[in-house]
């Protein structure tokens, strides 16, 4: 059997940190920069993070993680890939989710799809994720993908990756 | 720790069969009997199935399985519960469910509900579900809630439970 590897979707497949930022741009004028945001999460880093994450859209317009689409592919032949993303704490983002993987990544059945509110009850053997929270309650192989919220985590445990290209040298 | 129990929705907590017939009895005139769908999955029991499934507000306005608020309450007094859907098939669903679910059992954290396409990456100690597919994957304590489409299944792993007062008798 294959091995199983969950693969997170926000800040691992979609490119969240763009689409705030371009968002609070378009609304404030302000330009946030990257390197500014390290070591906050994002509701913290984005004034208007919550009305964001709960209108209809949002996730339905996220860009993608550069590479994400090859890479992912790669891991698809490789590995059973499911696709874990958190989801539940806000409703409208479900229907969205499920329409953008479906949009991006049409070689990703629906059968390959979780959408859950803590990611602690879901089996596997790699875990690709952005959010310590999530690794450091995994029992396999924990892989920490970088975003600015995570830059200061020092976990011996955990795999850190830059980027897709990193993670198709390892798996 | 509590032991972890994963509660189905479909013909566990939403009352599905009530609201197919009703349904097909509206566009139809035709009422559908109960005892006549013994053995046949939805799919097969009902000609609008796929129609209904990827309508936008089926599952928001799916009537309720009786005693499942008492029942899912008693649950999560004495257990870690944890909502289990198959839902990401039908991507109009997802939202619907997440709604309703918070309408019906608000004492039910958003941290405690799970989409997903199929169930065995799913870990729990308890499983209530009415589908063999997804019982039979599962690694605890399985128990099958009796719905027209089980009515033959004979398992003897499984413990059968005919309603939510059997339900509440036996954990």
């Amino acid at each position: 059997m294959r091995s199983q590897i969950l693969v997170d979707m926000d800040g691992v497949l979609a490119d969240v940190y763009s689409h705030f930022i371009a968002l609070e741009y378009q609304e404030t004028g302000i330009k946030l920069e990257l390197q500014d945001l390290n070591g906050k999460l994002e509701s913290e880093a984005f004034p208007s993070f919550h009305k964001h994450v709960n209108s209809k859209g949002f996730f339905r317009t996220t860009p993608l993680i550069l590479d994400s689409i090859e890479g992912l592919k790669y891991l698809n032949d490789k590995y059973y890939v499911l696709i874990v993303s958190s989801a539940t704490e806000f409703p409208s983002s479900l229907n969205d989710k499920r329409l953008w993987l479906g949009e991006h990544f049409p070689f990703i059945s629906w059968k390959q799809m979780i959408f859950c509110g803590t990611k602690e009850n879901i089996k596997g053997d790699i875990m690709i994720d952005d959010h310590d929270k999530n690794l450091s309650k995994f029992d396999g192989r924990k892989i920490l993908f970088t975003q600015p919220h995570n830059v200061f985590v020092e976990n011996t445990n955990y795999q850190r990756v830059a980027n897709w290209k990193e993670v198709m040298s390892i798996l």
